[in-house]
């Protein structure tokens, strides 16, 4: 596998599954594990897509769980042939496509109203004027709405989620009302959210939620999620969730 | 004190606090501890008032942590008179007054955008056909959305407090999106929210919420709060909450 100079082969679930990563231009967060542990994705019949996909870690995780066909979108170039690589070298070309676009206006062989689960986990922070952002480009169009807002990834998600199919999202709580406007504006009722804690006692730091495409209004709020014991170690749920991908 | 052949008096915090209940008519619950507990409110300045106020239960228990006037609003005659018979009880008719009013068209005497502080622990299920509905009048009044809506509930909130003011609600976690969405309609920006488990690993059953008239978006979802544990007893920090009352 050919990897160029910042960038290196991480192993993500022991040594069954590896992604080209690079420190400088894209690493997975926690986020993708919770999302990818989280959302609610057929297993033997439909099909999966996730936007914002990064170096594809969703997919590649996801793959695990599912054996259907799994698509992810990324905008971003460098990416995009990064997690390209990480397919072939996991051997999952037959299962997993990436395409290189944007999602605010996706190819036409992504199908709209046809897939069973989108997932995504997308830019967080609203956009500000250029100094303050993050220098380093690739960074700064994977973790800002510079190239899609909040409002831009519901909208897609809903276009590409067919009647009763699921869209999870993981996002910051404090965009929570945010996030359920714009999902109920774009057809996808709020079903199931799970608030993650960085340790007991400490305020959420992560939301993890998902909805039905005109789903009927019934939210249901999971037990809460601890990341790290006091001792910085992960809590046995943490750890549950790396067995279980 | 005069008691009706149905009422008790109830100790709520030790030998402290009394009030008169009926378990026929209204008893207060858990939520309204919760709610007096989690909401703000000012110790040495300015006002509170608290809708759909029942037999007063949140009243008398926000004149253990503060020292200003406290007003109350009941629809139904028999709780305000339950509850005005419960100031006198425990001597607090200087700090307390009781008006029985319908929120929905509140006496001009309550001044619009005066409060510091509205607290309200809504009825929480909607209105349904009469045969569905609780058979008790006293209870279905207090239960459901029949004298007045979560919008009638939100909108009164509003309009009595003032720029800056909090709006504390205690309700069910399934109206999250509608709460929010409210709230926001009527300039009370959610700031802050807690959920409260029955137990660990249970789903979300009680949503404590506060916003501020014209704040600015920034929402905390503070550490996740649970009543009881595996054996049934509270949990310590459910013990902190009747301490601390």
């Amino acid at each position: 596998m050919q990897l160029n100079d910042d960038e290196r082969i991480d192993y993500v679930i022991q040594d069954e599954l590896q992604i080209i990563q690079s420190p400088t231009v894209f690493s997975f967060s926690l986020d993708a594990l919770l999302l990818a542990s989280f959302a609610w994705v057929p297993i033997k019949r439909g099909k999966i897509i996730d936007l914002c996909t990064g170096n594809g870690i969703i997919p590649l995780l996801l793959s695990r769980q599912s054996e259907i066909s799994i698509e992810g979108v990324e905008i971003q170039e460098r990416l995009y042939d990064m997690g390209t690589r990480s397919v072939v070298l996991n051997q999952l070309e037959n299962q997993i496509t990436l395409h290189r676009a944007d999602l605010r206006d996706l190819p036409i062989e992504l199908k709209r109203e046809s897939y069973d689960a989108v997932t995504c986990n997308p830019p967080y922070f609203k956009s500000k004027r250029n100094e303050q952002r993050n220098l380093n480009e690739h960074l700064t169009i994977a973790r800002h709405e510079v190239m899609c807002t909040l409002e831009d990834v519901i909208q897609s998600c809903s276009s590409l989620a067919k009647q009763g199919g699921k869209v999870s999202l993981v996002h910051r709580p404090e965009r929570l009302l945010d996030i359920m406007t714009l999902m109920r504006k774009y057809r996808i009722e709020p079903k199931r959210m799970q608030l993650v804690y960085p340790k007991a006692g400490k305020e959420a730091n992560t939301l993890l939620i998902e909805g039905i495409k005109d789903g009927k209004p019934d939210l249901k709020v999971l037990p809460p999620f601890t990341v790290y014991n006091g001792d910085n170690t992960y809590t046995d749920e943490m750890r549950a969730v790396y067995e279980e991908l």
